[in-house]
């Protein structure tokens, strides 16, 4: 049942063709997370045809070292398992398109999907299934020194700082996380926290007095991220006094949660105040012929197999809704 | 990542404990499909205190062949896919307890559920997800002569009837799948159709006619089914004339449809007219605490996936109602 990931990129290379702004699709994906690619063997499987448009393979799940709660693994690791989801999707044959981010969507009797290359698609109906992304801090330095010393992903890229100085934004459960991540192997790590307290589970909170390198600064917000080829330091603002002062550090994780993937659909469908799509339990959104599927909506929970599940829902809806038009 | 099914059942022996009727459980779950075994896992790692009644291991997934839309298997079959479920539930370490029905439900501040042999738990939180099993004909015979000769699922039982007169009462997709299982083996195949006409998908029935040994009696209905050691003959009546006859034939096949499991909990919570138990999107039914999740609630679509989800969705509901208890 297993394969090795370079049977999956020669599957890959040769089972997919590119999205063909000729075609009229049945249905248009947006997103490849667990919710995405879910519904696109659904939707494959029912004879529709299907495109698929992809910024990052797996989403979130990318992200996520070990995963013991998606039933039919013990343990798995994320990268693995979406591995799998995707070589489940691309041995149907399926156009696909991936790296590419959504630029607007349309509605009306066919939808249409511009990507950021220009390119426009248009289908019958849609799933958006773009998932969540890490929230940005929108300070200087933070998008010109992303990758070269600010990170999202604790998991993904705590090891390239070890012996380091390293700041962590946020006080919550993530945060925290990348605390522990990053704690035992680098040489100093700096929580700066926008609030008086630190917001993750008491649990995760009292395992940090267990380090000698770790110093919370409460009250704090990250004015600048400032370096040239690599992050040299932080400029930090005291929320009493408005002093800022300067941390020299080799890196900064900032883990101030996530935001929905939601603001290419913004006025085309209804959302919450988080920018969360509104749907049903059919994953119907407020307009006809789109659905949407996973952490982008208002589905309680955000967990790979509801991820998953959701999917297939969106997907057989929309077949439905496909099906009735013809 | 793989375990062969002696290794399951090592770790079965090993794992788990029998449900203990002193025990208060936090949460109480109900069914061991798709959905009751993700909603375990849920509600172990959440670290409650958690207990599940398990009917047959898998529900419908063990009457499934070849699946090919579980995210994470590009080919799996039934049977091992629920091993590789029961497995994930069982290393946690739970109070497990299996080959029994549930007689009775009650609702209340703490919930209570009777089993079929007189024994009865309580728990603060309750999660029914005990699927759908196979609607019987009702008629004499049908119940003593079941396991011998007398059939519900073709996957599981075709091969026994090899070179035999069997007959598959339906004249849905299910019944016709029956028919292309038994067909090739079988000496001679009636289908018992209480209509006019068959109602499966027009691809199924265009199959029928490849063959040889099979006819269709329409407009005719099973009224008892005669037997000692194993079933002998099928009577049948004519629904236009009233005229009973008798048609040798070692099997039957009964295909008419699926049933919700919920008569157990009639009158405790709130259920559509086809006996679904009625939930919003976060798996919550009309009482406090009691949750449900997969196929036996009006969720729109019976999927191994969409169980999965929804039964992770059920157990966290749970877990948040308990946590707000205490």
């Amino acid at each position: 049942m297993d394969f090795n990931l370079n049977a999956v990129s020669f599957i890959a290379e040769k089972n997919f063709s590119r999205l063909d702004i000729k075609k009229t699709y049945d249905i248009m994906i947006l997103g490849g997370g667990p919710a995405g690619l879910t519904a696109a063997v659904y939707c494959i499987r029912k004879g529709m045809s299907t495109g698929i448009i992809v910024n990052e393979v797996g989403g979130q799940v990318a992200w996520t070292s070990g995963i013991e709660n998606y039933m039919g693994y013990r343990h798995i690791n994320g990268v693995e398992l979406v591995q799998k989801f995707k070589e489940q999707v691309l041995q149907f044959g399926i156009d696909y398109e991936e790296g590419r981010r959504i630029e607007s969507v349309s509605s009306g009797p066919m939808k249409g999907v511009v990507l950021d290359d220009g390119r426009s698609f248009s289908s019958r109906a849609l799933i958006i299934a773009t998932g969540k992304d890490m929230r940005r801090l929108g300070v200087p330095g933070e998008r010109e020194l992303t990758g070269k010393g600010v990170a999202f992903c604790s998991i993904c890229d705590a090891p390239f700082f070890s012996g380091k100085r390293v700041v962590v934004v946020g006080g919550g459960n993530s945060a925290m996380e990348a605390v522990h991540d990053l704690a035992p192997i680098a040489s100093r790590v700096i929580i700066v926290q926008f609030l008086e307290s630190l917001t993750a589970d008491r649990v995760l909170i009292d395992k940090l007095e267990s380090y000698g390198n770790v110093e919370v600064l409460y009250e704090h917000e990250v004015a600048e991220i400032r370096g040239g080829s690599s992050v040299e330091s932080v400029e930090v603002r005291d929320r009493k006094t408005g002093k800022t002062s300067s941390i020299s550090a080799g890196g900064v994780f900032i883990q101030i949660g996530l935001v929905p993937n939601s603001g290419f659909v913004k006025g085309v469908v209804s959302m919450n105040g988080s920018g969360e799509i509104i749907i049903d339990c059919s994953c119907n959104t407020s307009e006809a012929g789109i659905f949407a599927a996973g952490d982008v909506t208002t589905v309680p929970f955000k967990q790979i197999i509801i991820a998953g599940g959701e999917g297939a829902k969106a997907a057989l809806s929309a077949c439905e809704y496909v099906m009735r038009l013809t």
